[in-house]
């Protein structure tokens, strides 16, 4: 990491005892290490603000194949967005259950749309979109 | 605010100057301000609490494959929760940044356990947790 | 690797001539290297022939998911295999034509056997079954 | 069998002592003849030539990933053929072992060129090609 600059953050003693416990909990090395995530973490959400810039996110389902035609539905609906599902991966859970996970590029509006189509579907018992970044503008 | 304390956090000029951006964007008076804003938001996400059920998730992470030993250090781990994690499956998005999904079953505590340590590795860029079911519950 | 052996091969010109070209053309480092691999690729034959060792294959298959009810087909199918199939990555590769790749792990014989009635429903374009190895047993 | 040439081969005792137990089950009467069959087998496959027309594969590897470095370089390796290159999963066999399965769409021969690149390398313990079809031209 070149070019590494510091500077001061001002906080309670309560609140910066909390995030020592935090980060402690989930293992970072260091404090800069928590605040950098924490900052990177922030600018993600800013580029699925808009809508209109590339990202990348993930499309989470979990449904019953033996409701009739929802497996079709579900294949027939990621094809007409074809340019912006790249995969599919399906865990077969149990006898009934199936969990789904599309990884999905292209605007962040298409994205939401393809989303919220799929999770609204009938059948759908849990959906989830995970927003996540093509990573080109996190150092 | 009463036992005020002050720490260094030391970031790349890249990162700070998006960071002072979106800071400005929001309305934020200081980068102190912002920061204990991040804080407060993480602890509150910390609150739920992975616990003995079997649950289903997916862990998303987004990092720069030419980081030093990164994707070995993140398959190692991966091979050390060995019952958890049922697939990953890895996207190349570009030159540099690669998208890894895994799927992954288990106690909640358990999973938490790994997505928390797989997220706060030097070099991951964004990653995010999410739990879903495994729909034996729902109908 | 630790206690390595050489021993001597004895062939045509010709034939190592050939030999030499194709290792070559596929990047090897070393004759030896090659001829390892072909060990192992014939090793790795034999843990299939028996057909009671636990091994690894994927399936991959190829079809239009216009065809009634194919993917409902394929994925009750794949549900009465439970323990058998650990994930499938599904591609959409047109509006039309559906990539799915089925990763197994359980006896031969069933691995064979879900292959084959996979492969022979009908609407499925092209299918066939990678034998592999769970890589236990090779070094 | 005029012209006979001969050169050594190194390769640890364990695989050494597979590879006699093999022959002596297919009754070659020396190693010599086992080495020179699976050298004209690989040459047969060879004639095989990817072409121009695009088309569809898996690539299926098996490596041990505590071999040094060998993760990252199966994953710089594929950055290089970015376009080439559709998803990778990969399944944590057991505490040493990956299957990696890459699902790659192109020219015949671009797709050879990695297949055989990413076989070749050392670690590797096992890897194979199929091409299937874009589905395309099946009815």
């Amino acid at each position: 990491m070149s070019d590494v600059i510091r500077f001061g953050v001002s906080l309670s003693k309560k609140l910066l005892e909390d995030f020592d416990r935090l980060i402690a909990k989930k293992g970072y090395a260091s404090r800069s290490e928590a605040i950098r995530d924490l900052i990177r973490e922030n600018l993600v959400e800013l580029e699925w603000k808009g809508g209109a810039e590339e990202t990348v996110g993930t499309i989470t389902l979990v449904y019953d194949h033996e409701t009739r035609e929802l497996g079709d539905k579900l294949t027939h609906l990621q094809h007409q967005y074809l340019g912006l599902v790249i995969s599919t991966t399906h865990i077969h859970l149990d006898k009934h259950n199936c969990l789904e996970v599309l990884i999905v590029r292209g605007k962040g509006k298409d994205i939401k749309n393809i989303a919220n189509k799929l999770i609204s579907i009938k059948g759908v018992k849990h959906g989830k979109l995970i927003t996540t970044t093509t990573g080109k503008k996190l150092t």
